[in-house]
């Protein structure tokens, strides 16, 4: 591939536990080459810190570009972060501590650097180019193993005033209920994620109450995810049912108040447990309508994210082109 | 008092169920008047909307000056409203339905009006001149007979995308608690508020849990409401205790999910509740640590209100001179 020499990229990567993904995109975002490869965290950080810069290089060739062309590199981290240092200060399955993410890829490519929090890049992601498009404030909550969440104002990401802001899955949701990882009770993470439906799908199928999911899963307790409980639900097992309909009661909850707080357009639910579709999305609204004020419940859409598993990189090459940052104007009041 | 002819003024109104505030500032926003009258919402919205031009037309006079010298008025009240219209949708303890106020003003007095919801304007004016100084990001609850709150980011007032952003108070807090005024289950404003301290407070007393509040209400359960409950708690009346203890119980569960959310920089409550003080402080932080994100707990201050009563007057004169306002340079993006 030929490209002028003055042509401008931007690099988005997605740092997982399991896998990253990394795109080089035009200087409008339009993605223009992706790729995937293993994280490899029990080789340490160091090693993953090369495949990620190896990854870029690739990239830079494929467009047939140098780093010089690039306009920025945003990276999409799980946290917690320490976004203006641009350090990974922890990361649960990640071999990250302290790590100055911003600084090693800074060194090696000499153009500027963004650090975001994993959820807050796919929100941006989805909130400009996925199921939010056109919206200006929007929130984002992926449900997968956890609870992450991503809050759009006005079409850039907040982070409140120490880069913690968006931590739905920590938001009490049922104060006598199940303890969460992270020491607190009832959290909607500890109650709605697919952890949660994993832990309870268990425990009915031992209590014998999810003969459809016992049999799709073996009888191993240790084969049951929300995956395995989704699919015997669709097969007609009530007890699966019932969990499916519980955690959209407890996702609506925590809909609700995230709406009655921020009065967003949109809250766009993405993660491998959104994948549920319409029986766990129509439980979700029933109990919005039922928990949000009324004006506020009929004003914002409820809607699975569009770009699944791209939002991330997709969001961070929104990252790279910096136009989440604050314009200085407003930085500088 | 005699004012050059070009010095320019700000005119602030802090509509009330029972009282008008109204004061008028210097451009800065120092108050140089301020007066207080029944709002005598009985005679009908177009004699309070006379009563508050005659306060207006009061407080030129207080400085010896002409409308034409006024930046702007800034009205805050109750809602539900349309502040880009100017309208008081409908306001609960007030016959107001529908009614134009900014250009009910505009038409007497010529110049720019804004209206906002109160507990906006007072949370605008708790972070920009009372406990929030110096803040970027700010949530202001005031929690009386109902539970309201503003959301300040960026020093701003953050309405969200249809103008119902802050509605702290419907919150679901405890899934299956008692019915709120709004219809839903468990809201902040139904475990927390005066108004649900009285209820308890009542049937405590009636169930004979409160001797020392009987005495002080001379066995009258109508005359038990949040004030009295909080006096018979500080004389020691155990059943009391129990109730101002689960207020700030309640209060630190909608703090901690307010923090998770939003990484505010300080959270201030105010409103008659609050004044309880350090009894009730000291068990919303406890709670808070409990039941936030340590990270999250331990970099918010949840502080009370400092300007008492006079935060929504003083935060209506900063909504009249429009640095609420988003920048032009923001608002087309």
């Amino acid at each position: 591939m030929i490209t002028p020499a003055k042509q401008r990229f931007a690099i988005g990567v997605d740092l997982g536990g399991t896998k990253v993904a990394s795109a080089i995109a035009d200087a409008e975002g339009h993605i223009l080459s992706k790729h995937t490869f293993p994280t490899g965290g029990e080789d340490g950080a160091e090693a993953v810190m090369d495949r990620i810069k190896a990854g870029i290089r690739q990239l830079l060739e494929d467009v047939d570009a140098s780093p010089a062309q690039l306009i920025g590199i945003g990276v999409g981290s799980p946290g917690p972060l320490d976004t203006r240092r641009g350090v990974v200060v922890f990361a649960p399955n990640l071999p990250f501590r302290n790590v100055p993410v911003t600084d090693i890829l800074q060194q090696e490519f000499h153009v500027p650097v963004f650090l975001e929090n994993d959820a807050n890049a796919a929100g941006l992601g989805e909130a400009r180019l996925g199921a939010g498009q056109g919206r200006r404030h929007v929130v984002y909550i992926t449900v997968s193993t956890g609870i992450g969440g991503g809050i759009i104002i006005d079409g850039r990401i907040y982070r409140g005033a120490h880069d913690f802001a968006g931590e739905i899955g920590h938001m009490t949701i049922e104060p006598g209920g199940p303890v969460c990882g992270c020491g607190n009770r009832g959290c909607l993470e500890a109650v709605a994620s697919g952890t949660a439906m994993a832990r309870d799908g268990r425990s009915m199928m031992i209590a014998g109450r999810t003969p459809i999911l016992a049999q799709l899963v073996e009888q191993d307790p240790e084969k049951v995810n929300a995956e395995t409980v989704a699919q015997a639900a669709q097969q007609g097992d009530e007890g699966c049912r019932e969990l499916v309909e519980r955690t959209g009661y407890y996702l609506g909850l925590g809909v609700a108040n995230v709406a009655n707080l921020l009065d967003p357009e949109m809250i766009i639910i993405g993660g491998g447990v959104a994948k549920m579709g319409e029986p766990l999305f129509a439980r979700v609204r029933q109990v919005l309508s039922q928990r949000a004020l009324a004006a506020v419940a009929s004003a914002v859409e409820v809607v699975p994210a569009a770009l699944g598993g791209d939002a991330g990189v997709i969001g961070a090459v929104q990252v790279a082109l910096g136009q989440d940052r604050e314009p200085a104007a407003v930085a500088t009041r």
